[in-house]
């Protein structure tokens, strides 16, 4: 029980799985008797890692990665009294104290007592406060009487394990982008990216009533994903202009509501389809959103982004239509999801059958040693989702 | 086109299709050019009309009733500048100037200036102003502009108008008391009642992401159309406590959420399902809505009620255990609902096929001359929405 | 330091202050390493208090009183981590684990994990879990990290504590009152009862920003405590009916607002001034409320009241004119205040001199061993709010 | 009567006073049966004229300007029904039709009736609708019954005008800053610019609560202005970081909230304070708010600038750094105030004494020749809010 494996970042485009330290109940001098040691049951490869694996962080060589964690609590800190050894949980990828102004008020995205940096943290993650990742066989998870989600019955959870392993991040994720974008029932959505994000949004508009879902990418095999499960979908290496599209789609070129699920790798549209334009999506939202509407956003923009090619952009500076947005008198919600605020609800939509995520983004499930095969055929756009399954405890 | 007829209440239990005067573009001395006159293509009974032919109101004989209108614009006052002859337009029931503080704020249910009484008003109903109802050939609708709510394209909207014409009163009602009642994504809802209204709330709970959604009545019936669309429910003339029907469904003997689909004509519960207490579906709700959960009251409940058993009840107070919603940090919303606040949305839910309802509250087509039988269908409980077709526009 | 004496209930009318037990970290059997140990700096008598000691509840002889607390930290369990010795801080009345679904959701009112009867507990109150009151020298205050709030600077705290000793409880409390009935800018509020909760919610009216703060009590000396901070006052002893003395003072008899700062043992008016009427305020309050507005229910309703006059009312029933409210749209909102949703921001407004909460409520510093005088005092009617001061730490 | 004289922009840097057409009830075609003709008794000149009379926009010369009015009633078309000759009103300068989908949801602002164009219209402003300006003796306001804020007592206004004009725009601008900013009791808040719409908004945090107010500015006199009612300042020809500044005020380096009141004519900070940076204020504003704040946008940002420095900026689109932001998970709101939702609070406030707004912003009423003085003397930055009283109507 003391051995572990995990996922380490190498260098740009390489990634390993490499023997890692068994956890412990602290990060390096911080105690966390108030967390615990878990058994990984799945453990999922998410767009924002490959920010770090293609080389546009100043992630160090040998960070385990992985921040969408599901498992089995092993070991339990002397000050945890409401999660117990047995347990099976999932934990929101944003890590979070419980006791800060913030969390107190359900901004668990940017906890003030984790990471001495910035507000917020995760596990696995390149300025993040240095939690080790969960792309592995064991993980420390602190502060757990608060962060984690307990499943009511583990037969049951286990028996939809592919859904609820979505719960860490990208189910939330999807589904706060939408909310913050006013979506509700009848709404005309546009959602930029179909990869798993931009999916699970597109999921999250039908769950909260949305009339048309309307998904924009430039990879067929996404688009196509999209479609099977009834949503509308936009080629953007098509050259007519996107409002164009959207009014072939529902008579008029504007939407209710836009959330962008892209972020700061954006490219252009059309002839500029493989062209980095990093404000692109979010100029294209001000476009096409009705004057009154919302823009979510939960695709990453960086603070700094070394890798740019503009100058402007890798000191994190982009160049924005505001004044567009300003005349439609738009509001804009940034930041990391408070995965906290939503996971009970959507897992219980999931428990009852009420949607379908792990279909609607393809969830794929490899073993541990086919993850370095996982991150390269996602970063070439491969229309699915992997989830890691390090013990082999997932039934197919 | 100068003839007119329409259903009026006579007394108590008899209703009867009467000629009635054309209408004009006036209420008495009030003139109305900002007014319109409507061919009716469908007008629905609802449950509300039942209190007046009970004859637990104080409704003259001789009222109009109907207050579920749809219906073709054939002649618009001349201050009317956006509807137009030849549009086919959905009734809110409550009538509202659009010009008033209330109306500003979006509670077109309590409008200050289409009541000399009190804030708001409807069409057809004592007490309400005095506008003629509508369950008649043609009717007036005032302030056209602000109340229509305009179908974008005719033939589309006759091909689902039995769907369409439960955006008058029923469909945005139950919804209002979903989303009074705090409903969600993931949320486990009791609905109170399984007529029309509760079938429609019902209806709107699964629009709204509702992962478990419960409805209680007393006619085997009405509980199986309830079922015919993924209710599950529970039947109140069985003995057992409500609280323990709802653990049998759900594990535990409490919701998220609770809405009032009956309101002051309540009954008891097991060996009392036939006896009158007005009190009752509150109390329940309070008994079973979890602690800091919202309980949305659309059922009316009534200023005095000459026909009620008890005296307090006559003079309209009931008694209510408000302490144990006080324990439990509960909120209560009550009211008329503002249908103007929720019909276009559920329009475009319907017109995209995001939700059947008609299918679900089990719309019956009937001409004028049945609406005396209609009525007394409807009385005994019937799981059915009767919808008169005047002018035999409806197709099959 | 082993010692410490507390204020206890001894039997209706009688309280008395005794040696008690000092504080471990630990209810019962339950450890509370998550918890500190107070040198409590002050302590205030509340009305909630005089429940039990009027002998209207089912509290046993011994019972510590006292939920209002602000005291210095002397002792830290080890599971406590950013709370230290030495800390000067306000602790909320109710008790909340931070971990359960309510807390994480801000409603520490009612926590799931503190007390085995019903959601939500408190410190020396009768069924509100067994935690040990604050009347006292010492108290131990469970889960330090989540509950307490530090003030930024004891000094600063010192010369402002008969302020600052009001965030345990009343100044959220009613403040809560007033955000639940929509109070902001330009608001006409009416607030019934000038108790210090009713003049705590007055001035928080006033801190919201409302044009006009109506108080109505039956004592003068309360409302001319009112009067000394900008309210209009109403005597309820006066026969002219409610709603005619408030369109004396704005023209209209009707508000904006209502806040029931009273409760359960709510009486008449004019002459039944003094005949116990239970649902009185909040009857009172449908009537002088407009159309769309909401009502704020701070005032405790219990669920048995075994020392009411009439059976309905010892069984937790009133008669309420629920169809009034309905007829008008109202909005009811009850429960225990969730301190800590509140409390930060209102010490920010002690701390930069926005609010003179102290003189408002009329303070009055009171040593330990005076504490059944002054709940004496306050039975009476005293204009006055007690505050206890046990190891004589508060400057003059 | 039917003389009428109005101020018109006529070049850069220039206006005039000028004989112009006494108003109709129509514009151009268009009938308006719903509007009214005001004799003005007062209208004010805003800093968005100024945009227009430095010639930063389009304006075509010989354009009426003024959104700012007030008046008597004195002639009212046939469609109006409440509003009544002799009344004595408000006119919020959003132009609204009151029966759009963005009306019916209070957003005044973007009504879409109105403006051919584009959503939303105002009086004598450049691509807003053609609707002529008020800065005159005689205008024309549609749909009145909508649009007008009728004051109770005219006496009583009269005696109160000087703060009851500023209902009309910046007030109303002012407090929506704030309101979008999150502002409430307590918090801390940053307001960007001291002309009278910082002004209003310092004046609103103060209204709602706000703890400490600091405003910044590069114009002495306009900082004395804000601290002659109780604010913190900032001088940002200081070279002192910004983040400094604050931090020596409030012990912090970063505010709740940030309202940014000054728009694309943003100038830089220290040595760079002379210089256009149009972005300099949105990204001082994510650099001083903390994590989870929001940012109030009430200051204009144009769609295309001809006259700015940068090509970028010519066409609209601004270097913001959006990832400072998004790591700190701001939310942005944008657009034209919709006066509608707050005038008739803040009226309130302002007939009860709960502000003084006119003393805070410094209101001057001058005559209406002298209109182009003022246009001058508040172009070089006069620390004052020139009213212009056409009709010698305002008393001393």
């Amino acid at each position: 029980m003391c051995q572990n494996h995990g996922v380490a970042y190498i260098s740009p485009g390489v990634v390993e799985v490499q023997q890692i330290e068994y956890p412990k109940l602290a990060l390096g001098d911080r105690k966390c008797e108030h967390g615990v040691i878990l058994q990984i049951v799945s453990t999922n490869i998410c767009g924002s890692d490959q920010h770090m694996v293609r080389g546009r962080t100043t992630a160090p060589a040998g960070l385990v990665l992985g921040h969408e964690i599901t498992g089995l609590v092993i070991e339990a800190g002397r000050d945890v009294e409401f999660i117990k050894e047995g347990d099976l949980v999932s934990v929101p990828f944003n890590i979070a104290c419980g006791r800060c102004r913030n969390c107190k008020a359900g901004q668990t995205g940017i906890c003030l007592n984790v990471n001495p940096g910035r507000a917020g943290a995760a596990y696995g993650y390149v300025d993040m406060g240095g939690w080790v990742g969960g792309q592995a066989e064991y993980v420390m998870v602190p502060y757990a009487d608060f962060n984690l989600l307990k499943f009511p019955d583990k037969d049951q959870a286990m028996a939809k394990i592919r859904d609820l392993t979505l719960l860490s991040d990208i189910f939330p994720t999807g589904y706060h982008g939408a909310v913050m974008a006013g979506v509700g029932p009848g709404s005309i959505v546009y959602v930029a990216g179909a990869g798993p994000v931009g999916l699970a949004c597109a999921v999250s508009c039908h769950l909260l009533g949305a009339a048309v879902v309307i998904v924009g990418d430039m990879i067929p095999e996404r688009l196509e994903q999209a479609r099977s499960f009834g949503c509308e979908t936009i080629d953007l290496r098509n050259e007519t202009p996107l409002a164009d599209q959207i009014a072939q789609i529902v008579g008029v070129p504007e939407v209710d509501s836009a959330v962008d699920c892209v972020g700061f790798e954006a490219k252009g549209h059309g002839a500029g389809a493989d062209v980095e334009q990093p404000a692109n999506v979010l100029n294209a939202a001000m476009t096409i959103t009705r004057a009154g509407g919302s823009i979510g956003i939960p695709g990453l923009y960086v603070t700094g982004d070394p890798g740019a090619k503009e100058k402007a952009a890798q000191e994190g500076s982009l160049s924005i239509r505001i004044g567009l947005g300003w005349a439609k008198s738009h509001s804009f919600f940034t930041g990391q999801t408070p995965v906290m605020k939503y996971h009970r609800q959507l897992m219980n939509a999931i428990l009852y059958d009420k949607v379908q995520i792990a279909k609607a983004v393809n969830v794929e499930v490899i073993s541990l040693d086919k993850a370095p095969q996982g991150y390269q055929d996602f970063d070439k756009g491969a229309a699915k989702k992997f989830v890691i399954d390090p013990h082999g405890l997932i039934p197919n």
